[in-house]
């Protein structure tokens, strides 16, 4: 090995890139267990100072994933964003859609520079964007310095340390490769991608996919028709992502196929229990205040609906969820017509 | 409306085609109920004579869907075979596959100008062919008097009369619309198809899935892998029956994906339990003798591998499901290197 090799192996390993996760809930709580794995410290940014105490002397999030026990020793834990940003080299946002723009809004540290991955599987409600469009419309980020963390993946099941595989989509592949070999670990696998837009659009599309497997069940349809839901939905969203991106991909990767099903077919999913509330018919209001978890597919189904309007893609199911939580339909006559249309 | 048109009209009218089913268990009787809805009579043969004086005498099958009321003046019940291939234009074979060939052998009444339909979603294990080849080859029966009836419909939802859609493909279409007629309901709503082949071996693939799915849940896998696995599936039933025959199919329409979902994913799939239990360190005889229903998924893994040493798709989950079923390997070793190629 030449001193040149040499020299710039060692730039390289002093070089380790530095992680900052900024939310606090059960997603953001998985990623930095599945970080702690790898790296000899992160940033975790969270707005509630009690649950940062918390883990600081019981070594849990008393909130979310309680049964994940954190080395402290790795958490450099704050309640300022601006903290979390400043210390990183790859900033991950893992906090309800709805949040990120007032959260976004606190930010004085610079974003140039950074590497960003969206962990958040929704569209900001104020500007329909999916979360990389926003980065890169509003603060300008190139999309090789964006990317997307996606399942299929529930965060109750990394807490139990289940095989997960995770897909990490980036413009820039080096970028997605450091991110997948920092996430990865015995029961973690992930894989990367270059479909940034399209994975995102499927992450948070597939919530939309997951009311409506709620609102069927409320409304007493049974598992034939959920299986054949599904094969409706995923035909639907590759039609919706293909007129929003049009690139080669197979829908049936695990990122689109894989993440609707684990969402769809899941009663832990807060989107399909929220369809579930409206099927069984709760207003929207009762069963928002009902759950103290957002429903990300509440606001994705507007956004998806109004983007809608200029892509023009057959969406019999999105617009049916729309009728019904923005259009106050009823569940069950939107849902029998709705079974006309599907095959 | 001419003279002409008229008795055309009463020729069509009393030319009205005769249906029989073949089987005793919860998929035929799910089918003959549908039937009932539409038709004045109906031939049912089954070999349980007891369950024949049962059904006379109490107006339900006694072993099979038994909250499934009849009226038993529609039911011409036989335990003689040519009795009712004699009685029917469409015969609807609805016998585990294993039974099939043995059921035939008593046949001296001829199935030429009979329409033969399958519901049996498996392979003959004496042939390894599905079961329209089989008699499109033995029978010599052309693929123009073949077709499938196929899901995603669990038989138990049928008795619920919950809304289920079904797939009908013949290789005449006017006869798979003779038979989507007489099927659908207010709860069944059934299209038709031209992929004979395609939906007959996606019918038996994912039963071998389903086992897959068991023997995974058994083995402690959660609902992250099962969707990966279940989008891993669908993409390696897509390669194998491109294989077998070539045509222009979505792979994502009902009778395919939606089939594997709704067998995948439920925990009522005879499949499903048996791989459960193979996972959980039954012995293959052992899991046998504990379920009382074939599971038809075991003799389609032999038949399906055996297939594939013509086909050479790469088929991953099939391969590991048949090293445990039919090669005595260790399911928690074998699904630990199956995880290393899903992606």
């Amino acid at each position: 090995m030449s001193t040149f090799e040499a020299s710039n192996l060692t730039e390289k390993m002093t070089d380790t890139p530095k992680f900052a996760v900024i939310g606090g809930g059960s997603w953001a709580t998985a990623i930095a267990k599945m970080l702690c794995v790898n790296l000899p410290e992160i940033a975790w940014y969270m707005r509630n100072t009690y649950a940062i105490e918390h883990i600081k002397i019981n070594r849990h999030n008393p909130n979310y994933l309680s049964s994940v026990e954190f080395d402290t020793n790795k958490l450099k834990l704050t309640n300022d964003i601006n903290e979390a940003v400043a210390y990183a080299d790859y900033v991950i946002f893992a906090i309800p859609s709805a949040f990120l723009k007032g959260e976004l809004e606190n930010l004085t540290v610079s974003l140039k520079d950074k590497v960003i991955f969206s962990a958040i599987k929704g569209i900001v409600p104020e500007t329909s964007l999916i979360v990389g469009e926003h980065f890169h419309k509003i603060y300008d980020i190139p999309y090789n310095n964006i990317g997307v963390i996606t399942g299929p993946c529930h965060a109750e099941e990394v807490a139990l340390e289940r095989l997960s595989y995770l897909t990490i989509a980036c413009g820039d592949d080096e970028k997605a490769k450091v991110m997948s070999k920092n996430l990865n670990s015995h029961y973690i696998k992930s894989k990367t991608s270059d479909d940034i837009i399209g994975t995102e659009y499927a992450a948070m599309l597939k919530n939309i996919y997951s009311i409506a497997a709620g609102i069927a069940h409320g409304l007493g349809y049974g598992d034939n028709f959920q299986a054949l839901l599904m094969s409706n939905a995923i035909r639907e969203m590759k039609k919706y992502i293909k007129k929003v991106h049009k690139m080669k991909r197979n829908i049936n990767d695990s990122a689109y196929l894989g993440d609707l099903l684990v969402t769809g077919y899941s009663i832990f999913s807060r989107n399909r229990m929220f369809g579930n509330m409206i099927g069984k018919g709760y207003t929207v209001k009762s069963a928002q205040m009902e759950m103290s978890m957002v429903a990300e597919g509440y606001y994705a189904t507007k956004s998806a609906h109004k983007l809608n309007e200029e892509y023009k893609a057959k969406t019999p199911i999105i617009d049916a969820v729309y009728d019904i939580l923005y259009e106050g339909k009823e569940p069950k006559k939107v849902f029998k017509k709705l079974t006309e249309k599907l095959d």
